[in-house]
C-alpha cells in the first residue's frame, strides 16, 4: 500500500511520546512514579477544542491507528479502514488520538521499561494495571494535549471497555462513547481462556518468573500457545469453517504430528509471529485487566447502578457471530443504560467475522459508524 | 461409595487382558506386530451369544466402565451410572464389554508399552492410530470373547465415533449403534483446539520428541495446558457461569498472577491432576484420531453415500448445550442415515451439562437409553 498517494489515508504519521512525572496511583494499590504514553494524532484540533476523538485499542494493537510511517510504508495502522479523510471517522472533521495503554510493549511505559528505582527493566515488578488505570493515564494525556472534553471515545473489545470506563471515571469529559464487541464483564468461560493462556506463559521455563529480559530469552512457547488460543476465540466457528474447513495442507493425511490441516498451519503461523514481537509480561497483565473489569462489582452486581454516573450518549455495536462477547452481553449494557435514561443507539450486526468483526470493513457496520460520527455536533 | 453393598452396582470387577499375536495393519500404513487389549465384562453372555454390548470410551476413560476394584473400592467405573443391575444398560439382561482402545495408557498396547523390535518403550515410534483401527482391534476382542455379533455398541463423543464406525467396518456384526454427543467429522474449530493442545505438548522441553520414558520426566506442563483447554470445551458457557460465575477464590482481587477466580482454581486442579496420570503420547494420538475421523472423506464428502453400507438401527442423542459437537452435527448424521432408510431414533436433550452431559445422570436421558435397550430383542 502506497499510502501517501491514497487520498483517503492520513498518510505518513509520526508516533509521539508524552512524559508524566507526577505519580499515578493504580487501582491495585501500587503507584507508578512516572510514565510515558505513546500516541499519534490525525486531523487538527479545532479552535473550540471540541472535535477530539480518543481511539482505545484492544489486546495486541497500539497507538498506530491509521496511516503509515515514512520509513516503514507497509506498517499500516490497525484501524486504517475506519480513520482517515472521508472515512467513517473522518479526520477532516475530527482530531483523532490513538494511544498505547500503559503496561503495553509498543512504546508506553510497561514491564520492559526501566524501573527508575533499580535502573533495570521492571519485569515481574511492573504492577497489574486495569482498565480504570488506563483511562486515568489517558486523562493525563488529554490534559497534555489540551483536551478538556472528548467528542467521543471509541474502541472494540478491550478498547470498548476503556470507552465505557471513560463515561464512569470522567463523566463530564466525554460526550459520546462508542462501545463495540464489548461486555460489561467477562464470563467464567472468558476468564478460563485467559487463565489457560497465562498458565502457558507462567509455566514456560523461559519465563523466569517474569524476569527474562536480562536472560537473553523470551517465553516464546507460552506466548505462542496463548496466541493460538486467542485466535480460536476471535473467529466464529462458521467463519473458520468457511475459511479453512477441513482443507488439507499436504496431499494426504500424514499420520504424524506435522501439519495436516490448513487451520493448523494458520494457528501455528499466528502463534509463531506473535511470539516474536509481543511481550509476555504485557500479555499476562492485559488478560488480568480483562478479567478484573466489572464496573458493577462495587454496586452489588447492579450494572444500572454502576452506570448511573455516566453522562455520555452511547453507540453500542455487537456481532451475532461473536461468541467471545456475544450480543447478549451488549444487550445487558444497553438495558442498564436505558434504565438510566441514557441516549443509546444499539446495532446488532450479522457479520460472520466473529469477535474480530469490529476490525473488518463491513459496509453496514461502517455506514452506521459514519452516520453516528456525522451526527456528533462540534 | 461402598459398591459391593449396592444392589444396582456390578460390584467388584476384575480387569482382564487379551493378547493378539497376529499383526494388525493400521489405516496409516504401519503394522502393529502384536497387541493387547485391556477389557472388563459385566453380566453374562447368554447361550445364543446375542446379548453382548460393546462400550467404547472417549478421551481419558478406559475399560473400567462400571463397578469398583476389590483392592481399590473408590475407583468407580466411568459410566457406572448407566451400567449395572437394573440400570438403563441392565447387566441382568446384557453382557457388557468395556474395552480400552489401543494407543491408550490404561492397559492396552500403547506408546508406553514395550516395542518388541527394540525391547524399549515405543514412545514416538508408536504409530498414529485411528477410530477405524480401534474398531478393527475391538473386532479381534469380539472374536476372542466368542461374540459374532454385538446387540449394540454405545459411546459418547470419541466413543460414539467408534459405535458409528462399527456399523461401517462390520455392518453384519452389530445390530444397534448408540451414538451420543457425536459428530461425523470435526470442524475447523474442533481441530484448532486439538492443535493447540498438541502444540503445548510438542513444545514442552520435557517431551523430548516423544522419547521421554527413559529420561525420568514427563511433559507435564504441556499435558496440563491440554487438559485445561479440553475442560473449557467440555462444559457449556452457561454451566460454567452457573457453577463458577465470577466467584472469587480469595477475599479480594489479588493484582498478581495467583488464583483470583474459582474457575481458575478448577482448571488448575483438573490440569494438575491429569498431568500426573495421563500419557502425553497417548493424548497426541487421540487428538489425531479425532481430527482424522471423517467417513465421508472417501465418498467426496457425501455422508449418505458413506453410510450406505450400514445395516444397524441407530439411536442418536445430542445435547443442546454441547458447543463442541452441537446438535447440528448429530442432525447431519441422522439425515444421512434417513437418506439410507435406516431405522433411526433421535433425541435432542436440553441438559445444561455441555459436551460432558453424556456422562451425567440426567433423568430424561437415562430414561431414553433404558427404553431403547429394553426394546432390543435378544
Amino acid at each position: 500500500m502506497n499510502a501517501p498517494h491514497d487520498p483517503s489515508s492520513v498518510g505518513a504519521v509520526v508516533a509521539q511520546k508524552a512524559s508524566f512525572d507526577s505519580p499515578l496511583a493504580l487501582r491495585g494499590g501500587a503507584t507508578l512514579p512516572s510514565f510515558e504514553i505513546a500516541y499519534e494524532t490525525y486531523g487538527e484540533l479545532n479552535a473550540a477544542r471540541s472535535n477530539a476523538v480518543l481511539v482505545c485499542h484492544a489486546l495486541n494493537a497500539s497507538h498506530h491507528v491509521a496511516g503509515t510511517y515514512a520509513d516503514d510504508p507497509d506498517n499500516v495502522g490497525w484501524w486504517d479502514n475506519l480513520v482517515g479523510p472521508g472515512k467513517p471517522l473522518d479526520t477532516r472533521r475530527f482530531f483523532v488520538v490513538g494511544n498505547n495503554y500503559i503496561g503495553s510493549c509498543f512504546g508506553s511505559t510497561g514491564p520492559a521499561s526501566v524501573n527508575p528505582a533499580t535502573g533495570r527493566p521492571w519485569g515481574a515488578d511492573f504492577p497489574v494495571v486495569t482498565v480504570e488505570d488506563w483511562v486515568a493515564a489517558q486523562a493525563r494525556l488529554a490534559d497534555h494535549l489540551g483536551i478538556e472534553r472528548f467528542a467521543a471515545a471509541i474502541g472494540g473489545s478491550l478498547g470498548a471497555m476503556q470507552a465505557l470506563q471513560w463515561t464512569l471515571s470522567y463523566p463530564e469529559r466525554i460526550r459520546h462513547s462508542i462501545v463495540i464487541a464489548a461486555t460489561p464483564k467477562l464470563t467464567a468461560q472468558n476468564i478460563a481462556f485467559n487463565e489457560v493462556a497465562r498458565a502457558a506463559i507462567l509455566t514456560d521455563p523461559d519465563f523466569h518468573g517474569g524476569h527474562y529480559y536480562d536472560k537473553g530469552v523470551v517465553p516464546a512457547r507460552g506466548l505462542r500457545i496463548a496466541r493460538m488460543i486467542g485466535h480460536i476465540t476471535y473467529l466464529s466457528n462458521d467463519a473458520m469453517m468457511e475459511k479453512f474447513g477441513r482443507q488439507l495442507r499436504r496431499a494426504a493425511l500424514g499420520f504424524d504430528f506435522d501439519i495436516d490441516f490448513e487451520i493448523e498451519s494458520y494457528l501455528r503461523y499466528q502463534g509463531d509471529k506473535f511470539s516474536t514481537y509481543f511481550d509476555a509480561n504485557t500479555y499476562l497483565r492485559i488478560t488480568k485487566a480483562l478479567d478484573y473489569y466489572d464496573p458493577a462489582a462495587d454496586f452489588g452486581g447492579d450494572l444500572a447502578a454502576a452506570l448511573a454516573r455516566a453522562r455520555a450518549a452511547f453507540l453500542v455495536v455487537s456481532f451475532k457471530s461473536d461468541w467471545r462477547f456475544p450480543p447478549d452481553r451488549s444487550r445487558e449494557l444497553v438495558k442498564a443504560l436505558l434504565e438510566n435514561r441514557r441516549i443509546v443507539s444499539y446495532l446488532e450486526l450479522g457479520s460472520p467475522g466473529g469477535h474480530d468483526a469490529f476490525l473488518l470493513d463491513d459496509a453496514r457496520y461502517h455506514a452506521a459508524l459514519r452516520a453516528y460520527f456525522d451526527n456528533i455536533e462540534l
